[in-house]
């Protein structure tokens, strides 16, 4: 038994004649593919989330946890309603459930919990009686019978998570963009569509920026090695595969180049050059949640070192108060914030089995005379931060240099 | 431990401020009285199940009612997790229930289930960690561990049936209206306010156009024996208790006149007088599922007779045609169909030990020159059917013979 499951986004459930739309497509791949089972996982309607999330707040200044998932949750109930009545109406037999028919257990972490188990029993016998299972995203259910939720990206999670416990051939991820691209097409007009990434090269492209698909459910769909495809509900001819690395036909020194605009640098200048003082910034920020992206010591004179870190904009002002607290204690001369940086990446699983990389970026950014603030590197990621309004340039300008002189990969499937 | 549930509905918690309105109106109850339990069973905000329903027929024409279910399921989940919330918020500690978490187990007839066990362990529990349970109304579970509703009235059924497990002292039904009248205020000033009626009136008046409770929850109330209080969220001083008749201190001949508008007459003329031709038109409306309501017969004329019904207005169109498709085989001459009618009933549990009412009702009505087309009687009402431009004078004219001559009742409690 094949069984694939189909993950639709908000947008694609956005209105009932998108409801609609996803029934007719699901429809159409029974008909195609004699033989396959489809597992159906969906959103809330775009816009309801927070229009729920609005409503707790205007009600309460900090909502309780627990009801907070009850209320959030009903909004995935709605969709696998609408869409089950909507599949039934055009002849495919369809069953919709929620968390607790689902079995898709969780700690107690409301409003960000982990999925601990699945039971697929009853999704099993659905299927077996050939009816599609319509399941609610985002949802959990915890040892007390309480509804939790998933947190940011907590659909994709259900669906790969599904799809694990399923065995499923694939786990699709309908969105509202063609796919996963070598760069933002919206800034970069030779950006291609990416056939094929693994796991690894998918991992760092979204925490890098690329925001089709949320870390959780890339690890997720890696750990348990389940083949993820994204792809667009309203133009599903294009799909990007993410795959195990072995599995890659081939493999590029860079996949893709990708910018993030939402962190801003710190820069405490002339402390003491010792781990001790480095050690009690981080401690100072840790203790406040607020995470520490990019790190570099730069300017030594004598015993006294400068150092710049990355934090997210939004936690900027009050990283740069915190320091400014602690000059005294840290014994530093003085503090400074930077909002207007970018941090622009080139990911290549490739980069594992290439040197010169870093050189070949530095080259292609200097003959733009962009300077380079800030760098980090991992196996197969390199990240510079430089200033806020060269950032399309930098972009365009490596993926010339690294992406347009490759050959495009052809579709294998 | 002395435990009352009260029951919101959905005008009572139509917006945020209302919401709070009503956790501060519990907060206040626990307050007062200090050894005292609340379980709280909430509606879905005014106008949220129109605005669902409208969403599944605008998806499809004929919904499927067990995904019909879950839909409109998600309307008091919204409900309960906002009230816990404002109630948590106010310093009173509350637990949201679904149907699955209060265990409300329904047969499977979806969309217009009933209630057949509730399992009140969980919400004992809750009350006995000084927590307010909030329950979701309308909505059970059913032995295959799908979401089902009660139907119209399924909130206040709901609340009455947790009152009858949880042996309960009483059962406030929290709405728009100030109690129960004797009359409809709108169309009669003199109406009062009523402290006191029974079951078995209150019964007859739902029936018979009181729209403040549903009959399904009077029933349920009077089978189990739970006192039922009426009274409005915003102005709670006033409350109409229903009892049972034995606790009623006084039981006056007539407690209240009612309306309706809703129905219409239909007659099929010259028919024979015979009980196979009798049974046979009947026989064609129940086939149809058409509820009829009052029938007489008149005019015979040698083995012939007039034989004229009242059916709900929505269905007077279709019953008509029925008549005319069998008139043939009937051997009747014609049928006719009047719209303009409204039935007046008197209603009184003191009827049981009065003789005369009927002929009070129809002296008060002649003094009007009202003249009345049909007649149908029970132990405890009399009800008539009358040209419907006839309808205010006539309420009028028997609130003024039957009820504003006796003196009001005092509050007693």
């Amino acid at each position: 038994m094949a069984i694939t499951v189909k993950k639709f986004g908000g947008t694609s459930v956005g209105d009932i004649s998108r409801i609609r739309n996803v029934a007719q497509l699901i429809k159409n791949h029974l008909e195609s593919q004699a033989d396959s089972k489809v597992v159906v996982v969906v959103s809330a309607m775009s816009g309801e989330t927070n229009k729920l999330t609005a409503l707790a707040k205007s009600c309460v200044n900090s909502p309780n946890p627990r009801e907070m998932d009850v209320l959030l949750s009903s909004g995935e109930q709605v969709t696998i309603a609408l869409l089950a009545m909507a599949l039934i109406d055009i002849g495919v037999p369809a069953r919709s459930l929620l968390a607790q028919q689902a079995k898709i257990s969780t700690d107690r972490k409301h409003t960000n919990a982990q999925i601990v188990d699945i039971d697929t029993t009853k999704v099993e016998q659905i299927l077996a009686a050939n009816e599609v299972p319509v399941v609610a995203g985002f949802q959990g259910i915890n040892d007390e019978g309480d509804l939790t939720t998933l947190g940011r990206g907590g659909s994709d999670i259900t669906a790969v998570a599904l799809a694990a416990a399923l065995k499923a051939e694939a786990c699709y991820i309908y969105t509202d963009v063609k796919g996963v691209y070598s760069c933002d097409p919206r800034i970069c007009k030779s950006a291609r569509p990416l056939r094929f990434v693994c796991h690894e090269e998918m991992l760092e492209m979204a925490s890098l920026g690329a925001k089709v698909l949320h870390t959780r459910s890339v690890y997720f769909a890696m750990r348990y090695n389940v083949p993820l495809v994204v792809l667009s509900t309203f133009e599903p001819d294009q799909e990007t595969w993410i795959v195990k690395e072995e599995e890659l036909m081939e493999k590029p020194v860079v996949t893709g180049v990708t910018y993030r605009l939402d962190e801003a640098k710190i820069t405490v200048y002339r402390m003491p050059a010792s781990i001790s003082s480095l050690n009690h910034v981080f401690q100072v920020l840790s203790r406040e949640n607020i995470f520490v992206d990019m790190i570099t010591q730069t300017g030594f004179v004598g015993d006294r070192t400068n150092i710049s870190f990355t934090v997210p904009d939004e936690d900027s002002s009050r990283a740069l108060a915190l320091m400014e607290s602690v000059l005294e204690e840290l014994d530093a001369e003085s503090s400074s914030l930077d909002r207007d940086i970018a941090k622009v990446s080139v990911v290549g699983i490739g980069m594992r089995y290439n040197t010169g990389v870093a050189a070949d970026m530095f080259k292609a950014l200097a003959s733009e005379n962009i300077d380079v603030q800030m760098i980090s590197t991992s196996e197969i990621k390199i990240s510079v931060v430089i200033p806020r309004k060269y950032c399309e340039i930098a972009v365009r300008t490596l993926h010339e240099a690294f992406i347009d002189v490759s050959p495009e990969i052809s579709i294998e499937s």
